[in-house]
């Protein structure tokens, strides 16, 4: 968990840095950056000096240069073709999202197991499973997301690491299992509304005893 | 992060127990549940021991107690009423997603800027924003879902606050800023898919050295 909590924060870094620049900033502190990240100026500086980015005490950082550091840190130099697997309503409202592609990501390709589902009418081409080795191979594809749902979950899972896909974004709620090597995070979006249900309730409870 | 943890693994072990209760099971021991949820048999019992849990080293555990002690620690005894602003593509599918109703959990309400989504056409019923103040209060909603544009999200946030909302799921990429006591829980997809890229790539370069 340590690096990817590193990883999270410099995301995070480089979407306010991108907020910033469209501000029409140029020059940065990283006490302005820490506060727009939600952190402290010393976790800032942390993370950056563990990837050699230095700043300037005085004159702070400069936008580009940090963001040209950042995108090489986190690989974002390249462009990353990924697929869809399940167009339910979940997958639909992935295919349309506009983020991804200004974030240098591309959703190249959907699957879904309904032939009546296999169009274009999504913002991506829509295939049948039986593609799934072809189109990967084509776009040297190495993350999907999986939006189907439990009981096919893990079938579709083995094939897409059989095709040699790498990391999977996984919505369904199961815990998929996967040879080492591949990485598998999970969203379930049910079990971050239960957590939210549990601090909200003993935060109200906490607050009753201590009043 | 620490108690965060801890109750992300529970939920994991309730979602395991109740697809285990599915399949017919009565009971089950301490290393099935770890190998479904994907930790080790000691971290499930030492979860467990944390809230006063204990099984039966022979036995294992009976899996409706095991469900009812979850659900009492969880606060999933309470039916939970949220709302959910923003209905573009994501909060479309999160109104339309079957899987909270049986989790004890309802939005009961949707709210959207554009009168033309002011309609029951996706499950709930979509008001108008100068609504909430009213629906809130009727339903004494204390967590809401945050599916808005960015240029929006923290003005919207403020408006939550404002009526005593306590708890929100925050899709928009923005760190929202919130007084004390109020939980805020980021969902950010592209975050999450340039956390994969990292470690995809990565994991390809030490194997290039490795190799």
């Amino acid at each position: 968990m340590f690096l990817r909590n590193i990883i999270y924060r410099l995301l995070q870094y480089r979407s306010c840095l991108h907020y910033f620049k469209g501000l029409g900033f140029h020059k940065i502190f990283s006490t302005n950056l820490a506060t727009e990240a939600g952190v402290s100026s010393e976790q800032v500086r942390k993370d950056f000096s563990l990837f050699g980015i230095k700043g300037n005490k005085k004159g702070g950082y400069e936008i580009d240069e940090l963001l040209n550091s950042l995108d090489k840190i986190l690989q974002k130099d390249v462009h990353e073709k990924m697929i869809l697997i399940g167009m339910g309503n979940i997958g639909k409202a992935l295919a349309q999202y506009k983020g991804f592609n200004k974030d240098n990501i591309s959703i190249v390709a959907a699957f879904d197991i309904d032939p009546s589902k296999q169009n274009k009418a999504h913002g991506v081409p829509i295939y049948p499973i039986n593609k799934l080795k072809q189109i990967i191979s084509k776009h040297n594809v190495k993350i999907a997301i999986l939006t189907v749902p439990v009981s096919v979950a893990q079938d579709l899972c083995n094939l897409l690491v059989e095709n040699h896909v790498l990391g999977i974004i996984n919505f369904a709620p199961i815990i998929l299992k996967v040879p080492e090597g591949v990485i598998v995070n999970n969203i379930n979006l049910t079990h971050e509304l239960n957590n939210m249900i549990y601090f909200i309730n003993i935060n109200k409870e906490i607050e009753k005893v201590v009043n």
